[in-house]
């Protein structure tokens, strides 16, 4: 087989793309899916400043990679779960990363500056990890972008997450997480915008890329997530589209196209009664948001610095822009 | 384990319902679940002639079984397909159930009676079998069904069938397929009402409930079906129902309580164009009706009792029951 582009040996085949690349060709397939999906949604302008989620894994560490590349001012942030060696390990990774590339990597430590862990935080809970963790992430993700001032929270979601996210969510019909999942949220009030730039781009691909590029990347799942559903549903898509390649694509971007909005009104919903959390600001519909009840529940404390009267002015100031 | 409602020595464990029935409180819990459905649904009045589509399979045999013990008037119609060996077979099941049981069945034969079979016309069409036989299915049925006066056409779809073809409706996004994918389709003009009373009972337990009371069905799956992609989406579905008994019923409830209203409006704009087809009678958005350019293009005829003006007859007096 040869390089759909230049005709060159591949070093890769995509067979819902009905094509195989060269290692020069397929770093630029790579880059031209970030752009057609930056572009299709609308998900950033030039100049922006981004903040992109950085966990040490794969698709995180090339997506914050091809954004370089691609021109955009893009930081990281990482976030400590104290998950033991795996977020020793997944630290390293992208320390190692934003130095080699002269980057500018936040870095918030859960375990130092909220007191818990996201083991013991799932413990407390006595629900699975990944619960505690995602909304730790969302809750810390949402604060640093607001804080900085930067106009988008960037995620490494790649297409087969978001179609397994999506099958969970139809598996269930959880019509109100249907009438979000999109793959840019617009900012509002309390909440920065949230991009999904690889949505076009699968995780082999993704494993590909870092290869090539030559970046270290964790390649371990985290050890919390061993036996989780979304793993299961995965599974399940990935022996849908080895016998159809492009299924997974057609259901993902199908839903975007034909049935999300069938679900918005779920979503608006849902946002008619938030109002600012007493503790840290962030907006909620309940009494008090779900991380700080987390963190109460975990047994850790909230740090002085997250008075609400400093983070409204940060916020207000993040909306008008 | 004993069984749930008398305590006795279990003969089925039913992981859903985590319950498990000896002999005869399954064969209660089976009529319990079509009684559920046909109310929950509002399928069927007492006093409904309704005619069951017999494959010679284990859910159309059970179902016709199920709905003579509960006290409907039930006939059967056996389709002749003309599948060699399987056609043979299934049509000696359902034959020997309806001497059996002193019921009537109907029977009409494609080959004999339109001068062509279902690997034929999947050759003649160029696509999958399962297409020309679902098409040849619902045209028949529902012609005999007007034709001969019943209230409702009875199909045997259980919770697999119907959880496999939601999912495959919705890999696809097709959105217009969605908004019909009712357990009950209320009569219209120039189709019968159809209804699905096995969409609370899994296929494991029609094969006991058959193996149970003594009947024989044809065991094998058609041949023409091998590794088409309904089977593959049961295999997906049946993997996740493993390690979260009930998902399946929750895929399937769920989409009928949360979702299916969401898509109504692309199966009525469907609908808007509907006229009879005008060699044999049939509604149509087409020219001419699916069947009959079917039954063109394999090389088949369509006998003369089919003028539209009979047909048309039938079907108003349907419409004003």
């Amino acid at each position: 087989m040869k390089c759909r582009r230049c005709r060159q040996p591949t070093v890769i085949e995509l067979r819902r793309h009905n094509a195989a690349f060269c290692r020069d060709c397929f770093l630029h397939h790579c880059r031209e899916q970030v752009k057609r999906a930056v572009h299709d949604f609308r998900m950033m302008a030039p100049g922006d400043r981004v903040l992109v989620a950085v966990s040490g894994g794969k698709d995180s560490l090339a997506l914050w990679d091809l954004l370089l590349d691609l021109g955009y001012d893009a930081d990281g942030l990482y976030l400590g779960l104290g998950i033991g060696e795996y977020s020793d390990e997944s630290g390293r990774c992208a320390r190692a990363y934003a130095e080699r590339r002269g980057a500018k990597l936040v870095e918030v430590d859960i375990p130092t500056q909220f007191g818990f862990d996201i083991p013991g935080a799932a413990i407390a809970t006595r629900r699975v990890p990944c619960s505690a963790c995602g909304l730790s992430k969302r809750h810390l993700f949402d604060r640093a972008a607001l804080d900085g001032g930067y106009d988008a929270v960037v995620t490494g979601h790649n297409l087969d997450d978001e179609a397994a996210v999506l099958f969970g969510n139809v598996l269930h019909w959880h019509t109100e997480y249907l009438g979000r999942q999109l793959p840019v949220l617009p900012a509002r009030d309390g909440f920065p915008r949230k991009v999904k730039p690889l949505v076009r781009l699968g995780e082999r691909e993704m494993a590909a890329y870092c290869v090539i590029r030559g970046i270290d990347y964790i390649v371990e799942e985290c050890p919390m997530a061993a036996g989780n559903r979304h793993l299961g549903y995965k599974d399940a898509l990935n022996a849908i589209e080895a016998s159809s390649p492009g299924a997974k694509h057609d259901f993902y971007f199908g839903f975007l196209s034909r049935a999300a909005a069938r679900f918005a009104d779920r979503a608006e919903a849902d946002q008619a009664t938030l109002h600012p959390c007493p503790t840290c600001g962030a907006p909620t519909t309940a009494e008090r948001c779900a991380f700080c009840r987390l963190v109460e529940r975990a047994g850790g404390s909230l740090p002085g610095a997250t008075v609400p009267v400093e983070l409204g002015e940060t916020r207000r100031a993040e909306v008008t822009t």
